[in-house]
């Protein structure tokens, strides 16, 4: 992990580093410049890098190679099921579409994008705490339901759906099942056996791997229209010469996927420790969404009184790097949709702030962040009371 | 260029070797894993390479850095634009669509897609020597039409089509026009200003920079439906997280576009002084397409009675490098449908062979394979010979 050893990052749902066996590996492919459709020499060692690399993730993910199609990016994976499933039930019976409030902007824009071209879309609610609505669910469920995408893990709370209980529904309505799995790739063990899911869409650059590089998960039985057409690649499912840099270093940093487990209780560790002593040690603190299954290494805080995008800069300043929100939506001047959908205000919403732990991260440095954030809240408080005289968590 | 030293690379038109610029900007931007879309620190890096590289490309391809988006290639550009246009002119009186015979699977592809769903598409012809049918194009040419969308070189026989004077026909009809340069881009110079179209797409890795990388130019004013929905990325036009690695080496090489006229001039050369040597040295052989203009790397050599696929294979085992026609279709035992569009029959199509030289193409390499070429295809005449007892080009 190559970034400088003074500088703290925190944002780890943002994008990660990228591991040292994706460096290496990048390095040594890239003599591998071939292109793997050709059928003499040069295409010979980058078809193999391809072939491994399929292996390598399926085995992990516990599904079969063919059954996986390497994307550019976890929002190409998203947009091509919503979109595809939409074009290949057209005219059928099957013509409503289910969602969360709280899904990735690639998957809410889609399905928007659908209720323009006048399909159904039910948009599940959550409640403060994040938990799904299922009984709403199971309303709107029904043999009308072409396809259900909802997340596995929520990008800014962290926040878990219970994917194969969810999967196992849909699939008694004969409706398809697709989970947007980007968050939980790399921080919970994923095992697309146990969940049964129909399609599933993950990243790379989330699993300290290369930006520009995802993947789709389809079942074999699972029909829908190709999203980009053109040659044979991806057994004809995905036209493009392919990424070999990119699903090589995939494929490579498949094999720290078994390692998981040993990341998952060291950053639930760290993650649970800071929380506990952020509370005991500044007053109009919360954890939002605490009580329920979350990813290990998510913390959503909300500072009473203090601008999360203040603060933001404040610790970035000090050497920490945290975020308010998707990073995708970063600069944006409005309070997170997903926070808001969850039922906070918009000033809760202002006032929230997103920690999200990596492997590498280490005690000391979640230390180092309690102390520097406690001093950076006093000021900012200290600053806001001089103005309107209120003071907090008292 | 670190292929084997002993290998001669003579498929440029399917594949790339990375310039040793590209390959140094790998390495050194390996550390610069940050989201360019985070505000704190580890997102600086990152979102300059991608400026830099957008005013690069812009610079050298004259246009506004505004109007380039950042794809995952060639097929995804031609995908966005097609199927865009289809879906922002859904409904209103331009409702036609123009193409030609022989262009790219995904260009291709994309229409017959929207055929599928009620367009109506016109596919303009060639001539045996690959020009284009201007006077079928003007006679389909209307108020009715929505988009054209015609390559400005064709990827099998390097035939270049008139791109400003086919752009300035649609748009005196108030149609849009797109060209898939994906083959052009590197080989000749290109100017978007001179082409004045509306779209043109172009890909990284048959520019020796890498694969899962492309470019989309979209004019200010021309619209389209969004292809990737999701974050605020490339201006809100195509969300996911920038592949900043890959963007950042297509900027670099960028810089190397203003010597692509000193190539020419040099591919050209060595190409012309091929297929001369070649026509006086092997009897029975014509180059398809050579009175047109042509790109000047690429040559189509018709070798009456061998077999293509073979000849290729011999000659990979000898360690020269060449093609059939389309890498994305290698392995396909059906003759090419770019040529069989330009009027060869199946056979003429099965006996011929893509040459197409690269920037460190040398006088030596072709010299050798010329050499290798005519020993080959006596062997391989003489087996044949020896089967049905015939002789050719006598």
């Amino acid at each position: 992990m190559s970034f400088e050893l003074t500088y703290v990052y925190l944002d780890h749902n943002a994008t990660t580093p990228l591991s040292q066996e994706v460096e290496q590996a990048v390095i040594q492919a890239l003599p591998l410049w071939g292109n793997p459709s050709s059928i003499h020499q040069a295409g010979r060692g980058p078809k193999s890098l391809l072939r491994e690399a399929r292996k390598n993730l399926a085995r992990e993910l516990q599904c079969s190679p063919l059954e996986l199609i390497f994307t550019s990016g976890g929002s190409e994976s998203n947009n091509s099921v919503i979109k595809g499933v939409y074009e290949k039930t057209l005219g059928t019976a099957r013509c409503e579409f289910i969602t969360s409030t709280v899904e990735h902007p690639s998957v809410l824009k889609s399905f928007q994008y659908l209720e323009s071209l006048g399909a159904r879309v039910y948009y599940v609610p959550v409640s403060r705490q994040g938990i799904l609505d299922i009984d709403y669910y199971e309303r709107v469920l029904s043999e009308k339901t072409a396809l259900v995408s909802i997340m596995a893990a929520n990008n800014e709370t962290g926040v878990l759906f219970p994917v194969s209980l969810l999967s196992q529904k849909a699939h008694e309505k004969g409706a398809l099942f697709h989970t947007d799995a980007v968050q939980a790739f790399g921080k919970i063990p994923v095992s697309l056996k146990d969940w049964n899911v129909d399609f599933a869409s993950f990243s790379g650059h989330k699993f300290y791997s290369l930006k520009g590089t995802g993947l789709l998960y389809a079942k074999k039985s699972s029909e829908m229209e190709i999203f980009i057409l053109g040659g044979a690649q991806e057994r004809a499912r995905r036209g493009g010469t392919e990424n070999v840099l990119g699903i090589h270093a995939l494929g490579i940093q498949a094999n720290q996927l078994k390692n998981v487990g040993v990341y998952f209780g060291q950053m639930e560790k760290l993650r649970n420790r800071f929380e506990e002593r952020l509370l005991e040690s500044i007053p109009g603190v919360k954890i939002n969404q605490a009580q329920v299954p979350r990813l290990p290494n998510t913390s959503s805080v909300l500072i009473e009184g203090v601008d999360g995008e203040t603060l933001l800069m404040s610790l970035d300043i000090k050497g920490f790097a945290v975020s308010t929100g998707a990073a995708c939506s970063s600069g944006n001047p409005e309070p997170s949709p997903v926070l808001l959908a969850m039922g906070l205000t918009a000033a809760e919403a202002q006032n929230s702030l997103r920690v999200s732990l990596g492997w590498s991260t280490t005690e000391e440095q979640m230390d180092h962040f309690l102390e520097t954030l406690k001093s950076v809240v006093q000021r900012l408080r200290r600053l806001a009371e001089s103005d309107v005289g209120i003071t907090y968590g008292s």
